[in-house]
């Protein structure tokens, strides 16, 4: 157990804070679905190494889905310092997380490449909003699931050689980047109608501040630029 | 780079022995099996977990995918450090392994359990046997390739508790572990024809010493033994 919040990435098991019971819940919530969402893309991209063309490729995306399990077990131990079941926490997100999978499903090697690092990005960006209003153990664990690694230039190379081969495909996965952040945002306006707790997280307690309406505004805003910008390293117009 | 062989474990690029091209090129072909094989476990393994009955049975089959995938890199390493390519060094492994997978695909969750151990236990047997034949440097990094964690536990207690559920499910999974041993032994026979520099290994070299027959047929009933082990811990009639 951590006695301070500053190795608190290495020892997911440190104190909780001793806040309000929504705060406590909302936080559960959340890393329930981020475990659920790593366990979720480890099955899908373990499922696209099967498209990779070549083995060097193949050995990248399963080197992908391997980190994504890697971040399960700590966030599994903090939902335990919580004093809850880690499975019984991600069970709520099951549905919205395998529907979003099912209408994204990728027809191709260069689909699965582009919903790794578009969809992943767009998540990772998403979490990184949430943590600025979670207690500093929970923020760093949060921060550090969130590390990308070398493997976000891969799919960059890949794609970009991709379509300098075959013009056409960069107006398709352009099309293709457009759906995935429409089916993303979809299943969050899901959840958050189904979770109380974690949208009142965003919207604040009596001794933390939230969001208002303007700022939630500003958030999205962020996230959709984000999106736009790693569309363009893809070499894909937004 | 490693200075010593004390390190080797963590440090695959150390300097490699200068001894006879024979050697070398059997380290090569050892190490690219080894890999080739982490990578189809992997996924052989991520496959299996579509099976799993719950999401804890789902990610500890994950878990077990990822360790492999994890043990791949530093063998690549090693084999950039006796100046081959590690994609055109896995190349000749990939039919008999992808021919030994393709005749062993579990019909359900508990033959992917009983495959995961006794296929990986035979597998880590047979190439701790081999390591003594190998430089300490290679020597130590095949050996912290085969160390297994804690998931043979967990394929043991399923195993165990879907016997006692069901009594017959021991009969049918006691034919599959032997169907395993004897695709396994098929295509390691294929693998000693096809690879002369290989099965040369094992037979020794000028200033190593290697096998004789009787040698030989002591390391095969050491096999067999641990692999009747194993279907005991499991459970399981050898």
């Amino acid at each position: 157990m951590s006695e301070s919040a500053a190795d608190a990435t290495t020892t997911p098991g440190s104190p909780v804070p001793d806040t309000d019971p929504a705060y406590r819940e909302a936080v559960v919530d959340l890393l329930g679905a981020i475990a659920y969402g790593e366990i979720s893309a480890f099955e899908r991209l373990a499922e696209d190494a099967k498209l990779a063309p070549t083995i060097a490729d193949k050995l990248d995306l399963a080197t992908m889905a391997s980190g994504e399990i890697a971040k399960v077990h700590p966030l599994h131990e903090r939902i335990r310092a919580f004093g809850r079941d880690p499975f019984e926490a991600m069970a709520p997100f099951r549905e919205p997380i395998e529907e979003f999978h099912g209408h994204t499903a990728p027809s191709d090697w260069y689909e699965g490449l582009v919903k790794a690092y578009v969809g992943d990005g767009l998540a990772n960006d998403f979490y990184r909003e949430i943590a600025a209003y979670l207690d500093p153990d929970t923020r760093d664990l949060v921060i550090s699931a969130m590390e990308e690694g070398y493997h976000a230039e891969f799919v960059v190379d890949r794609v970009r050689a991709g379509i300098a081969e075959d013009p056409r495909l960069g107006g398709r996965l352009a099309l293709w980047g457009r759906r995935l952040m429409g089916e993303a945002l979809t299943q969050a306006q899901r959840v958050a109608a189904d979770r109380d707790a974690l949208s009142a997280l965003l919207a604040g307690g009596v001794d933390r501040p939230g969001l208002d309406l303007a700022a939630l505004g500003r958030m999205f805003t962020r996230l959709t630029e984000r999106h736009t910008v790693r569309m363009g390293e893809l070499g894909l117009d937004p």
